[in-house]
């Protein structure tokens, strides 16, 4: 933690933080789970350390070091491409305009080169310029769209000339076709091509746990949630770094699931239809969900091709018996320990396709579900990206030579038993009208077996958000809390 | 089209044909599609060639054949991994059970080797068939799921003893911990690994169309796809196979998007609701479909994590002067012809990430919405899976380096120059009470700009089903209909 920057929280806010740097005294308003995610809530005059995104308390830091996980993230690869807190920063502080200071030609490339005042340099191709001219015929500004398409352009046009205004705020351009555009030097600033910032939603960078998550996880009012906007940004920002989140419902009817999806904007419909009731039943369970067994570690639904992104239970009724603990274990925590511990298991995981089905009858009639993933989905950029793992929907259908399927078992085998693993899970056994929230491609979960009596039953509503959604109003909200241009 | 077998067409029944195989005298029922995907409805009596999962009449086959289709399919990658019309048909003609001839123990290499009476020999690794045993303490019968987990498993099993029933229909296994499993012939032969047939909804083999669309296109009629399950099931095999089909509503009351989704089982909802109206309005239109101008190609959405699988479009009201044509083309087909022609180009499209945003005010309040995917999508078999075109939602953000960026324009200005070439486009101008279906992952769709008046306007309400609901349907309405198991 030697190079983590230091805050002294000056003001805490419902749901903000204002911080001063330690050293530069440069001053700043930040959500509360920037300075507290994995820490609770830090109190003014505190000192907190920064790493990233999520700065954490001193106090907070020690124990992050003797856990180990500095070393994780060290290795964590792509590291660099996420949304940092001095990218954050830098944009919060530096609102005043951007100003070039020259502009030349590169006529061989078939580019402009720019400079602006902090000696930043950026070659813009001409067919990028030409493209992104923000004039009224090239852009529909109440459908904030560009007009102009393809078929209108000419990918070798060139500007016949160029110039900085006098007040260093623009190029104008002039094309050889007569048109003319004009790249104001803050709105360029923002689109330096592999220079450019990483995205808010689209690069998170996030924190991973394990079981000291029973410690930490973030609780939230289900009133305060549907009043606070401040609450509700910083419920979705907890969901999207750290991926779960408790939601106290006071309350145990039926409809608070609904609540949180109508806050953000609507639940995700499945065949199962807008939200579910899970209760015990053995005979005729069509699910294992409605049993009272033990329910293997999964993630829901994998048997679509796009399974649900974020998970909402409501406890209405809890077992008053032995068992019924919910697990949950940060599957993409498990999956980068993988890579890093058997580097050849992870290859498997992630290269061999499984097939998953759900047959059977419910709100919209008979279903018959069937889709393909790997275990350990990665996106374009080799991070962990969606987990699949369900035991009890996954298919025989196997379609890899037979000499690889023993292989497979073993990789299979090594990633789930880091999933039964105690040191990694967050076991909680609900409350009632507690709601718990995560994300259904990252958190994997299962549940205890427990008792039933007669006097005695279990009865969770269930729903589900997708990402989109939540990212979107997350955006929203961003933007109108005034925490940074996006 | 020298191989192709030819069937005499016995019967035509509503939406199923009942076929004799000309040389084997074989006779078999199939979905009215298969053999009149492209050819309309073939007459009893008629001979119709066959090619893959959708024969065709010989009539049609010589303009398959003179507009070079064979020569396409030729080169299509992955053309052995789809569900082809040979599978279909051994699987519906043999109906009767499986038996064993033979199974023997492999012991060094941890497996079984099975043969059966049609001579084909399959080995089974030791841990497959541990984790596949179907008893019922192994598997929960009504929840139709596996019960044991991963980590009861223990990946180096080995069976004590095991031998075939006397009636060689199974194989009957005692394991070391003294569990005991058996296998049944038909069963067993279901799952060959990467011998095993290709799968209905997840390995189609698609056809790929061009302007000739305009004369070929299947038209339903949505009281008959209300009340009768073969037109249901056809439409969907229709939508999934050629990737568009027209239903006649007869009616141009809004609602009836909302009837289609309700059909398979419900919409996709998105910001805008579950339908929305395409209405022409140029000032403080949110949205260029909302103008009068030409609206580019494009597929809906793409500004989405996740963009919704089909499009369902209602023509209420068409405008009645000049324009207004809807255009399709297929993107699936145009990728696999860039593939052909420029490799390099295709290469660019499927790896570099472009960015799509929406940002708006409307059912569900406000949202801002932001995507990343490439041009060209891929799935795991490298088959053009989604495309991802919109030119009035794509960001100015490109994150490669600017060397990069001209040789992209060039590839997406090749790309993009197919979608508005004619020839490659089935344009159609709605008629008042057409229902527009298409895959909205692979068709993409524009439309020619059209003129208003104070009497003439133009009216669409237009609505999304996911392909999970419609796959969930075709798979449940085809065991339902007695076609093949699946």
């Amino acid at each position: 933690m030697a190079t983590a920057r230091q805050y002294m929280i000056l003001q805490h806010m419902k749901n903000s933080i204002y911080a001063s740097r330690i050293g530069s005294g440069s001053k700043q308003k930040v959500p509360a789970s920037w300075l507290s995610v994995l820490a609770g809530r830090p109190q003014p005059g505190k000192v907190a350390g920064c790493n990233g995104l999520a700065p954490l308390t001193t106090d907070y830091a020690a124990t992050w070091t003797r856990r180990s996980y500095t070393r994780k993230a060290e290795v964590r690869p792509h590291q660099s491409f996420v949304v940092s807190h001095e990218t954050v920063k830098a944009k919060a502080t530096d609102k005043k305009r951007k100003l070039y200071t020259e502009v030349r030609d590169d006529t061989d490339m078939e580019q402009l080169t720019v400079q602006w005042e902090n000696g930043q340099v950026q070659e813009y191709p001409y067919i990028w310029l030409r493209d992104n001219c923000r004039c009224e015929e090239c852009f529909h500004q109440s459908a904030f769209s560009r007009s102009v398409s393809f078929p209108q352009l000419d990918v070798d046009i060139r500007p016949s000339q160029f110039r900085l205004s006098y007040d260093r705020q623009k190029i104008e351009l002039q094309w050889e076709d007569g048109h003319n555009s004009s790249y104001d030097a803050t709105w360029l600033y923002k689109y330096r091509f592999d220079q450019s910032s990483p995205d808010l939603t689209l690069d998170p960078k996030l924190h991973y746990w394990a079981a000291e998550l029973q410690d930490t996880i973030k609780e939230y009012d289900l009133d305060e949630l549907t009043k606070s906007d401040e609450c509700l940004y910083d419920w979705i920002l907890q969901m999207k770094i750290v991926g779960m989140a408790l939601v106290k419902a006071g309350s145990t009817s039926e409809g608070q699931v609904i609540r949180i999806g109508n806050r953000v904007s609507f639940l995700r419909c499945t065949d199962y239809g807008y939200t579910s009731h899970v209760k015990a039943k053995y005979q005729d369970a069509v699910n294992i969900a409605f049993t009272n067994k033990i329910f293997p570690m999964h993630v829901d639904l994998v048997f679509l091709g796009r399974p649900p992104g974020a998970n909402i239970i409501h406890c209405i009724e809890q077992a008053k018996g032995e068992g019924g603990e919910n697990w949950f274990v940060d599957g993409f925590n498990m999956a980068e320990e993988l890579r890093r511990e058997d580097p050849e298991a992870f290859d498997i995981l992630t290269n061999t396709e499984l097939e998953f089905f759900d047959i059977g009858n419910d709100f919209y009639g008979k279903f018959h579900q069937r889709s393909r993933h790997p275990t350990i989905s990665l996106d374009s950029r080799g991070r962990p990206d969606h987990i699949n793992v369900s035991d009890h929907g996954r298919d025989p259908m196997l379609r890899i030579p037979a000499r690889k399927i023993q292989p497979f078992y073993k990789a299979l085998k090594a990633f789930s038993n880091k999933l039964y693993d105690p040191k990694n899970i967050f076991s909680y056994k609900l409350k009632e009208g507690d709601i718990m929230t995560f994300d259904n491609r990252r958190v994997i979960h299962g549940r205890r077996a427990f008792e039933t009596t007669t006097s005695s039953s279990r009865h969770l509503e269930t729903g589900y958000l997708e990402w989109d959604e939540l990212d979107s109003r997350l955006r929203v909200l961003h933007k109108q809390l005034g925490y940074h241009n996006l």
